[in-house]
């Protein structure tokens, strides 16, 4: 079976520190993340944390791009979960590191939706 | 390093088709497991797609939970991000897996936030 997506867990370290903790340019950054790979945005939610820090995200036709931020730590966690041929996951991925001005990413992909449930019934029914 | 967080990527198959294609049961059911594990819920947004489909985000104090349904093939493709000792990501899989009347879940968890910038940058800088 075909996977249904791709969903890509990024460290993104040695972040900009003012970005990290400015809610707009979070917002703004990550939207572009998300056109910048292809993706269509249908909703957005961010929301700023005191004394520091930022979560939020985009949901797009393909599914969605999070993210939570440390500024105190330059560090961003993030997560793009895309299904389809049209985007790119690695595209936001590496917008973002750009854009955050990091200096490090490290990132692993994950197939998502590819163990149907049909034969495990089967099993459970003989 | 401690990790800053836990992600739970988690398959869940064999859900109701009714429950998976209605949003607000989808959204009820989302914000009740975060309440669950004990998450203390920030925002919510979620989108109905046509002619079938829900997804939508809980963005909570711990970080978030996120969920992608497919109702024609049961599935649902949901991750559950927490930090902290207070909320366990799993506590959600599981109430999930229940309230969609799912006969499969599997899920695999990562550590986030746990590979320092710090040594990098030194051994670049020697």
């Amino acid at each position: 079976m075909k996977p249904l997506g791709r969903h890509v867990l990024a460290e993104i370290y040695g972040c900009d520190f003012e970005i990290l903790n400015d809610i707009k340019k979070v917002e703004e950054i990550m939207v572009n993340a998300a056109l910048e790979a292809g993706a269509e945005v249908r909703e957005c939610v961010f929301h700023k944390f005191s004394p520091q820090g930022v979560s939020g995200v985009v949901v797009i036709s393909e599914s969605h791009l999070a993210i939570h931020t440390w500024p105190e730590l330059g560090y961003a966690a993030v997560d793009v979960f895309t299904c389809g041929e049209k985007v790119d996951p690695w595209d936001a991925c590496n917008y973002l590191t750009t854009n955050f001005s990091a200096k490090q990413m490290t990132a692993k992909e994950t197939k998502r939706g590819i163990h149907p449930v049909t034969p495990h019934r089967v099993a459970v029914n003989m």
